[in-house]
């Protein structure tokens, strides 16, 4: 290794400080190499080490006793990536601001970006060149009508490229996505092990929960192991057709994670980062064919029929250009569907459904069939029109809880049972009449409040859907939690506004229907 | 003090991490209390104690030392705005996200924001609800074209009202301000004493610098304290007619003082926000008359004529409206003016002036004279055009030099003398010719990688500028620094490019003029 003349090392640290996301780098006030002050007016420095070179933002320290003066200190995910042990030299500098953060500019500026700015952006993206705020920068300047039809597809296309790509080497891949924003939708966890069962290619990877009660992921942990190692998923594909595992260990389409991690707080959601974001994904997961769905409701993220429909021919054009073969269904999204919110819960669902258990709840089946009979339909065998039955008799006849658990063996059956939160209490309905509407976003907070997705037991039991008749007093939910200072939390919500609306029957809304 | 049940506390901690104007929290990962992932992947937590109530970013610990469990530690700056001892009970819980963030997201969608929402967004703000990624959202999307005159004039409003008006109950009060760009321009440090001498009141409060090398409060630094209690600096005008102050102690438009701590390590610098940040401290200072500088330049923030006067359009609308006299100047920005780049070579240029000495910056010289005559213009009983000559002989006569002792003294004069920094290189020509341009982003950058405005005596000295005639080898600047690491920052930076460009005599541009 050359000797590096004029170059001052620091010795490395580890700093047991977890900054979700954003690297961090610690450094003493009194250093006398460098001077902290000077460095952190900036918006990141550079660190150099071990032939690595990472960024991080910086914090002064005056305490001797977490960093010393002399000393490089980076919290846990930042000296993660330096990949070097503690004492290592490394060298640090000032960042230059990423150089695609002029693209960034042009574009506030209202300027039409090339295919050659996007792979610019997310490459620096994906390098941990961007702070959080300039990723908001981004994100601002190129949602809503920030970006046309050419840029969002040449979004999708950089996003895609911007980490590995899968092939599965079959002619037919297929996967669905839903938009999200609908507590308890784990239609996933039914359409795979249907589809599969029927000897389709369905190699699902799905995403925790950021802001919401729990992902797919989250609830298939209930079951069974999903963090598993990308050569480990493909052999569990090539056995049983199918996985439903964590989509993090794959690093597809990597951009689309950090994206999300600043869209989500901000609580912004354009349809064109949306439809990048979903497409870059399953392009990245090498599916040839993809069912998207779009639930439509009052407090669903699609409002309305028209908003649908736009988003609709985005997800056609941008599929259609980047040659996966795209069909969009329009859902119901007026409430939760079934009943749980939160992963044990959901999970119950689920395996309720699967086991034609008596309480299953009728719109999570009727919901997977529906989007499950469409998969089957991309198989040129199956007559147009047929899916939904040939979904229904795999699902009776046992074949796809028997797949369920061939999957769950496969990914490795979680050695104990998931229980329920040991504290709940629950909130009932306050006159008679009927539930004429449920709020999903309000739920999903409860639920969110009362530890899910981190404590698996917690969340929201829903006694009582959109239509059902109600007496005063009768429990219209039921919330779980572990803990005490959870559980106050939820219940001080769910006080404050219970998230369901009572009313006469005539006031019970029409479901959107299936287009 | 009421007992509240359910609320389960922690005990206070002061961490003696420096996190930069942003507030951190930190939570062992294993407190029985608090789950700390729970929180984690939220955008903010509320932290209430002692009556008082901040927000913060969470950061989970895994090391005991730093925090244990059952205790809640704050970074320097969030401990000190609970303003409670160590120990002290305190409770956090998931904050919700700011609630102005919705007319946030109405901006992002296109929407006009009303009054009201510009005083909700600048509250919540001040009150530390703003994460710098939600700070950067409220940027982009009112950046450019994303607020019509009328929104300027409201967030102008809105951020004047934000902190401490003050009243100097007198009939003119007079200010003036550069919107930036051009290093070493430290006409305030002229125009002050001449305008003061002539008797107007000027209580001139500055900022430090954060992208460039020097803020004229980090100038004034090198001769006098600059940080001044409110009241102090009330008797220091009373007294002089005048302050050169840092103006972060009076709480003048807080807001402004946030928003540009994201505003600058991003870059973007749209009009509108420039104009109400400026307006609105102003108006908090009491200023009834102010003279705007733009200076316009292929290297200065405005680079053509026609967006200059767009400028001017926008600050005289919004002054108007705001009930301050106001007077665009526009002046030549086409390279840095003075010699001196960083606190000490800056100082050095100005006492220059101010003593009439032979090496005196001319340029510098006539364009605070020229300012300065323009202010002297607000005086009713100055005549139109006589303002110049007036200035001309206050600062010939001495009587300007005489003013800025006395400020300096009233303000407390430094007792050592700031000197140079001890290591220096020289840049020369490497070919024969005219300077035909200096670039002012360069030579600030490579005044900052030097140290300034860190290290006072760090900088660079311009021996040539805009016209003067060069042999191969001569020199152009010197860069002064102090430590090791950043000379060889600046040396890399100003070998890579020197910022100087040479050619033919009938290749040096004519400056801009006087409008």
């Amino acid at each position: 290794m050359a000797l590096h003349k004029n170059k001052i090392s620091l010795r490395l640290r580890r700093v047991a400080i977890d900054t979700y996301r954003e690297n961090v780098a610690y450094l003493n006030r009194d250093c006398d190499i460098y001077r902290a002050e000077g460095f952190q007016a900036l918006n990141k420095i550079k660190i150099s080490a071990n032939g690595q070179t990472i960024y991080a933002v910086l914090n002064v320290v005056d305490d001797a006793s977490i960093v010393q003066p002399g000393e490089l200190g980076l919290s846990e995910q930042a000296f993660d990536q330096v990949g070097a042990d503690e004492g290592f030299s490394v060298q640090i500098a000032q960042a230059e601001p990423p150089a695609s953060m002029d693209a960034v500019r042009r574009k506030i500026a209202g300027a039409r970006l090339a295919m050659e700015d996007f792979r610019d952006i997310v490459f620096d993206i994906i390098n941990n060149r961007y702070s959080k705020m300039e990723i908001a920068a981004f994100l601002v300047a190129s949602g809503e009508s920030g970006l046309d039809r050419e840029e969002i597809l040449y979004l999708t296309r950089a996003m895609t490229e911007s980490g590995q790509r899968l092939n599965w080497h079959e002619e037919i891949v297929v996967d669905k996505h839903c938009i999200g924003g609908i507590p308890g939708n784990r239609t996933s966890m039914l359409v795979v092990p249907i589809v599969a069962a029927h000897g389709m290619l369905i190699p699902k990877t799905s995403s925790r929960a950021i802001t919401s009660p729990s992902g797919t992921a989250d609830t298939m942990e209930v079951l069974a192991r999903v963090e598993l190692s990308p050569s480990h998923l493909h052999d569990i594909v090539r056995q049983e057709r199918a996985c439903l595992a964590w989509g993090g260990t794959a690093r597809l389409a990597p951009a689309d994670d950090i994206l999300i991690s600043v869209e989500r707080p901000l609580g912004i959601d354009s349809s064109g980062q949306m439809v990048a974001s979903i497409l870059s994904k399953k392009l990245a997961a090498g599916s040839t064919h993809l069912l998207i769905d779009i639930p439509v409701g009052p407090t669903a993220k699609v409002r309305h029929m028209r908003e649908a429909l736009q988003l609709r021919k985005l997800f056609e054009y941008i599929g259609d250009r980047s040659g996966i073969h795209l069909e969009v269904i329009i859902t119901d999204g007026s409430q939760p569907v079934g009943n749980g919110i939160g992963p044990v819960l959901e999970a119950r669902d689920v395996m309720q459904v699967l086991a034609n258990h008596p309480d299953q709840p009728a719109d999570l089946r009727q919901k997977s069939l529906r989007l499950a009979g469409r998969i089957l339909e991309f198989d040129p065998d199956v007559r147009g029109g047929y899916g939904y039955s040939i979904a229904r008799d795999i699902l009776d006849s046992g074949r796809a809880l028997a797949k369920m658990e061939a999957i769950i063996e496969a990914q490795g059956k979680q050695p104990l049972e998931h229980t329920l939160g040991k504290l709940h209490f629950d909130v009932s309905a306050d006159s008679s009449g009927f539930v004429t509407a449920i709020d999903n976003y309000h739920m999903a907070r409860i639920a969110r409040l009362a530890g899910a997705p981190m404590d698996m037991g917690a969340g929201v039991d829903l006694f009582k859907k959109v239509g059902d008749r109600v007496q005063k007093g009768e429990t219209l939910y039921r919330v779980y939690a572990e803990f005490g200072a959870d559980f106050e939390f939820a219940r001080a919500m769910s006080v404050h506004k219970s998230g369901y609306s009572l009313g006469e029957e005539s006031a019970i809304p029409k479901g959107y229907m299936e287009i």
